[in-house]
């Protein structure tokens, strides 16, 4: 009798601990994946009103469109709506499956990614025809400039942060296309060059350029700019989901990912943000979207992958993902992207720009993908 | 009978005064704003012909033809045509309202100025969607970098003072269609910025850029840029004319454009006009008219508006437009005008180019609204 | 008796050796200009046919086609297909007669030798309308700015040894299209000033550009670009086919020609060819066919011209050629081009590019000529 009585308690004990679970995710106290996917829509639709509305404001090429397009395919690959892949397939025919302008200004040749992912998926090699040549003349340079800021260093050489998110991903990725390690050979030399000159081994962060090493914030801190920082761990992590598990130097990235994650940790920002000053958040006051979107991605994806741990780097990534949420305006225009820029400055309620948008549905397309797989309680 | 007498000899001496202003009036020995509408409209017209005839030389956005767009919307306010309107209203659609390809770099965003002026005549925002996000852009930066020549500089910051032209006007006028002061506030900011980098206070003359302040001219003066300092004043008074009337830096500006018109008027060439070196008028040798056009419409500009005295400055409008009528070829061809360049340079009966012409037709509206209210002798 | 057999014998042996000589035509001992014809016009067929295939990899105005264009132009005046023309005539039209979008940057202008050679044939001078606007614009510059490779000087002036090829040649064509001497005085100007900035009169090679003064090979050696000097040799050679016999400085550009040429033959690789960098062989340590059909081309200009002597150059010409043949695939892709660059680089077997091709069609052009009015063994 007495165990009968023990072995109903627990029933009833379980049953009570079910039903307050099954009440809690009524009342939504978990991640809803497939409310985290509508969300990533809504704003990825909002982008695609916007270009059939008003058409897009630099060429199609450019890179600010051409980030963009690395977050738009990523969402194609979740989604249930063709129209994100679609619209890739059409700017791409119409470029003709041309680059930007600058040979080998890292700019100009982002959208390679794109044209290297539908290569891939449409098994053309066509799609890549001209990126390749173009990669072919990148990987036939010595490349012993020094990344020194001056007589338009950053035409030829990746001496500025941001061409680790415009480059490395579209050369590697290219590799995969093509089947030719090269690409992915001179990329890797490449990220090490941008490495030795650009990051600072006591803050773990990249400065935006050489013109920046003496420049200080109002407080005395050296200037870190937060989407900057954000072009190089996003470029990080897509240049890792195209490098073989067994690469040489993997170890390496996976040391300077691991070192860079625990930076952002650190200096996140109450509002779940970071400011576009890293290291003088007060300087421009306010949450930013695109470095923020970045982050979010590329702490995510080491949360998806094994690589943080959940412990540590979970808070931090959902923090920072209500900080996105709350950036979006009811009609899913994604707000407080500061504006084209090199370094810290304001970003507004109402400022919003495709390459934020980018980041944006990079960080969501593995928020969708964490919450899929694990059950997280809002808070 | 004497009163009567009296009555009659004054009626006699009004009639023979009236019949003497007559005859001096068929004589042509005034100025005829009628004739002078003419004469602007017969070297627009020489332009639009050859723009059907051999297409632009430059592309469509380019600063050389948005320079020119300002002058030919100004004619277009005054002339009973509609054809200046007409043709810009036109490229504009074909350029589906975008402007040039580098974002920061003023001569890509000159022709914002022509975008502001339709977009508030035909009432409709969207005909400046694409350079208010630009110019948010603008505003949203730092702009701290010092204005020294190197790093490409002038592509992220007004460091020549072409700039003054470029710019100014555009983003003050985007106010204006806008409702919104914050482009007249930047503006206001970045004018000053360069101001104190480029204005030579002694010479009170604009250096063109950093790269000039230690060249001397064989006579041993500074190398000061006619064209330049053309780009400056007529920007400047584009500024004025887009600035409420108490705006609280107003006073400032207009103290700067009485000390530039003061040295203008001071070193005019014998010949009316002023020669490509300013300080060194002997090295080239000869009427120049891009830079004598924005002078003359500055001075004629003040004159219109009382804030320069007609004792002073009307010989000396009047003196530069005599130089500027003769370089005007029988087929309306305007001669004279330096090509592109950045320095003092040779200019020759037969060069022409689309920003000369414009600053003619700038300077050509004014002289027609000076004419229409003030009776003007020929001499 | 003894009179008749010797002369009979004499005429035996003359046949004997008639028939002997036709026998090493027939087992093509000599060099055939049919052949080499039918060679060059394989070369460029595939180039057209690569066109047509995969459209130009860089826009239609770029230096990369329009040095190309060159090639082009010459084998279409010795070949009996129009194709050769007829495409430079399409593009020329598609373009309709502009240059590139830097004004002053001689990349951008590479293509007025087209347009002026086509103006010549076709008796059309609008062809060339905005050409020579641009050209006059050139000519009105005082070109006072030193070389020194800062501050993007070589968008302004020919600052790095390819602009030798790239404007020379079109502006002194532009003077005989124009039959405005003008045009030809700023080249022989300006020619000078570059040479005095980046020839080393020791080494008696060109320097690309100013920032290679100081740096040296690994060993020990100064830093001398094979293609950087091909450009300079063709350019010269295009250049003197330009200009009058008693032109006042033809006897220097000859003298020049000279010791450049001497300088090649002195340097040449035991494969025939010249690696791209030219005074460390080994660094990459093949043969490169962008240079060397440019060497090609100008010593067999000289060959043609009586300028070189045969004894000495032949040998020289004919071992390039050998070279140069060697890298023709099959299907008539000219490999071994190395890629884009601007420093000595690597070059491949399957590395080709449209500039690499116009070098080879103008040498084969002049091997055509040669051949065609001597006969020379093969060996």
């Amino acid at each position: 009798m007495k165990r009968q009585f023990t072995f109903l308690s627990v029933l009833f004990l379980i049953s009570i601990s079910l039903f307050a679970s099954n009440n809690t995710e009524n009342k939504k106290k978990y991640y809803n994946p497939k409310q985290i996917l509508a969300t990533v829509e809504k704003v990825a639709d909002w982008q695609l009103n916007s270009w059939k509305k008003d058409g897009m404001i630099y060429p199609k090429w450019d890179w600010t469109n051409a980030a963009g397009y690395v977050g738009m395919y990523h969402l194609g690959t979740i989604s249930k709506k063709s129209d994100y892949h679609d619209i890739l397939l059409s700017i791409s025919k119409e470029l003709d499956w041309n680059t930007g302008p600058e040979r080998f200004y890292a700019d100009d040749y982002c959208i390679g990614y794109t044209y290297s992912k539908l290569s891939l998926k449409h098994k053309d090699p066509k799609m890549i025809t001209r990126f390749r040549l173009l990669a072919d003349s990148i990987v036939a340079q010595p490349h012993t400039e020094s990344l020194e800021w001056k007589n338009e260093i950053n035409h030829r050489e990746w001496a500025w942060c941001d061409a680790l998110f415009m480059a490395p991903p579209a050369l590697s990725m290219l590799s995969i296309a093509t089947k030719d390690p090269k690409y992915l050979e001179i990329t890797d030399k490449l990220w090490w060059k941008t490495y030795d000159y650009l990051y600072d081994k006591e803050e773990h962060l990249y400065y935006r350029d050489g013109s920046n090493f003496t420049k200080r914030e109002a407080n005395g801190q050296k200037v870190f700019w937060s989407r900057g920082n954000g072009w190089v761990m996003a470029g990080l992590v897509l240049l890792l989901d195209n490098m073989p598990k067994n690469y040489s130097t993997r170890a390496k990235y996976i040391s300077l990912y691991k070192e860079m994650a625990a930076k952002m940790a650190s200096i996140q920002q109450p509002d779940g943000s970071w400011h576009t000053s890293l290291l003088d958040p007060e300087r421009f006051d306010v949450i930013e979207t695109s470095g923020t979107g970045f982050y979010t991605y590329a702490i995510l994806w080491g949360l998806n992958n094994g690589t943080l741990d959940k412990a540590t780097y979970l808070p931090v990534a959902l923090k920072a993902w209500k900080a996105l949420e709350s950036a979006i305006q009811p009609n899913g225009m994604l707000g407080y992207v500061q504006p084209i820029g090199w370094q810290p400055a304001a970003a507004t309620q109402s400022s919003t720009a495709i390459f934020g948008v980018g980041a944006f549905l990079l960080a969501g397309t593995e928020m969708y993908k964490y919450t899929k797989k694990s059950k997280i309680a809002k808070n």
